[in-house]
Order: structure tokens, then sequence, then C-alpha cells
């Protein structure tokens, strides 16, 4: 197909994916005679994957890549791949080091779940340094707040590796570990903004007002 | 305290804390004789605060602020400082719109779960671009996946606002909210990684290798 073509069926305007092929986040396509480049369906799916890393997960061009590289290497075990999407996932971050004193709590939360976990995973800095932005408001979490997270990050792990399990070969396997690993922390940050809505309701009630009026246009 | 004190207590550089007061993230100090300029313990919560919305949550200059203004007003319901913060954390990433089809599944999941929304929430677009990115690499989630999904940000937003409740004025549930709606991402996608590593050597184990020895280091 010509690039128009690839253009329709991906979704990304011609220019975008002009951009993609430079900085190489997308394969070449097969020159024909004159001026003319043919694409197929592996440039479809390509493109709709970059776009998901991009536009979803908000990764940068330089994190997509070292991503794409890890899927387009294939001598890795399952265990490699998702670490190494977890490190570019997470290194996009620009950020300051978590004290020692929040990682320990963190830790402690992991080793309460029973997770088996290496220090070098980037959860933990993450993690721990959300803890150190509380305290920097005067905020501590109780245990039950951590706890709470720690549970539900447990259940959302584990549905994200039963749906590997639905996948027919370890290609689409490493590519929906990959795909799912940027894309679903947006899925449970908008749903978590759906429940807040639910749950501010409940919490902060405007006397005298119906859910539906109660609402004031923020536009 | 001078300019110096402020980026010990803060541990924020002095460049970065004049491009703060540039930008108008945090507000100037008292111009005393000379050059010099006093910051007081004002200063030192509201760089905290900043570096916590734009490092931890990764939110642009301009979403930063739109969150601070709106915790700047004092005119405002709890619901509406939720709403704002929720739209200013959100619409700071580029996206495509959902589509239809996504939009209805995050709607029923959402009403499945008794969760009182309205439809501009940003949460319903955020969730459902997630959707259109796993059908754009051949992968439609199982119920199962999404009821987990659902579940585990039910949970999470429960603990959110209980913590609200700790906080002694309004100003600091304020606070509280704004800060914890932006790095909540950050605190579950930590411990969403720390459980990955849990999962996936459940789910994919190596033969023969104890778990501390199948790693292989990546750097």
């Amino acid at each position: 197909m010509r690039i128009s073509e690839l253009s329709r069926r991906s979704g990304a305007p011609v220019t975008t994916l002009k951009y993609y092929l430079r900085e190489g986040l997308v394969h070449e396509g097969e020159r024909r005679s004159g001026n003319q480049t043919d694409y197929d369906e592996s440039h479809v799916q390509r493109v709709r994957l970059v776009r998901a890393l991009l536009e979803t997960g908000g990764l940068s061009i330089a994190a997509a890549k070292r991503v794409l590289a890890t899927l387009d290497s294939h001598d890795r075990s399952m265990a490699d791949t998702f670490e190494a999407a977890q490190h570019a996932m997470t290194d996009a971050r620009p950020h300051h080091e978590a004290s020692v004193a929040a990682r320990t709590r963190v830790t402690a939360l992991a080793d309460a779940q029973g997770w088996r976990t290496t220090p070098d995973n980037p959860g933990f800095d993450l993690a721990a340094r959300v803890l150190d932005d509380f305290a920097a408001i005067g905020y501590e979490p109780s245990d039950a707040y951590l706890d709470a997270y720690a549970a539900a990050a447990d259940r959302i792990a584990r549905a994200d590796l039963a749906a590997l399990t639905d996948r027919d070969t370890p290609a689409l396997t490493a590519e929906l570990m990959v795909v799912g690993t940027v894309v679903g922390d947006a899925l449970i940050a908008g749903l978590r903004r759906l429940a807040h809505q639910e749950a501010t309701a409940e919490l902060f009630p405007v006397p005298g007002a119906s859910h539906a009026t109660q609402r004031k246009d923020l536009s």
C-alpha cells in the first residue's frame, strides 16, 4: 500500500508517518519504481504500536526506541523483556533520588505482600519518591492507605500476567507485555479518576443538591 | 532565609528556584535592602509541592500552573477542586479521541461498579484510549481483566478519599487532594512494577534457576 493508505489504516497523518520513519521508529517500506514506496500490514501494526507508546503511554521518542528495541530482539526471556520495558517506561521521567527512609518503607510493603523483587526494580524508586512528595507537604500515609495500594497493584499485576497467556505466539506475548506495561498505567489512572468522582460525591456531598446538578462547569 | 537556604531546605538547586520564580510557580520573596530577598516557610513548602507535580507527577509547567491556580483559589467546593486537578493532570497528554465503542465499554464498566460519574470526567477518554491501543495490536481485554482494574481503582480511590479526612484544615485537604491525584498515579505505577516482577516469576519461571540468579543484568 502507499503511504496515504498506511495513514488511513493506522489513523496517523502522513507527516507523522514520515517523522516515525525518519526517527527509525517504523521500518522502511519497499522501494518501487520511481518515487514509490510500498508498505504492508507489518507497517500498520507498527504505527499503531508506536502511537500507543507515545500518545497513551506518554513516552519520549528515546524511551519508545528503547522499548521497541527490546521487542525487536528475540533472544530474551519473558522476564527480561518485562524488565527492559519497565526500565524504559520508568527511566523516562526526570527525577531526584528517593530517600532511604522512603525506600525502606516501600521495601517493607513489598515484602509484606510476599513479592519476590530485585533491588534494581524501578518500582522501588518510583513509589518511594511519592512517599517523599507526601512528606514534603507534611503528610504521612497510613499503613491502611499503602496496604490498599499494594493490594490493588497485586490484583492488576495478576490480571496483566493472566492476559499474556491468551496470546498465541511468544512475539505476540512480548508485544502485549510491552504495550500493557505502558498503557496499563493509563488504564488504572483513568479508572481511578472515575472512581474518585464517586468517592468524592460520597465523602463531600453538597447539601440539597442532587448529583446531576451539583457540578459546576469549569470550561 | 536567603535563596541558598531555601535551596538547601527544599532540595532544589538555586537555578531551579530562579526558574520557578520566573515562571510564577513560586511566589516572590520579600525584598530587603540591597539585592537581598527573604524567603520563609511558605516558600519551602511551595517548592516541594512544585517539585512533586513536575518530577513525580510528570506534569508540564503549564499543567502545574493550572493545578496550583486551583489550589490558590479558595472559593471552590472540594468536588470542584478534585475535578480541576483531574483535568489539569489528564489534559497534559497529547491524545487522539477514543472510539465510541471503547467509551461505551468503559461506561458500562463504570456503571457496573455503581460509580456516579459525569460524561466529561477525563477518566473516560483516558481509559477508553487504552482499549483502542489494545485493539490496535489485536488484543481485546476480557471482562475479568477490566473488572480487576475497576475493582483496584475503586479500592485506591476510597483509600485516597479516606486519607483526606486526616487533614486538619480545608486548605490542607485541598493540597493533599491535588498532590494525591497527581502522585497517586506514580504510586500505583511503581507498586505495579514490583508486583509484575513477582507475577512474572510465577508465570514464566526459568527452569533450574533460583529467583536470585535467573535475572540478567541489563546495565
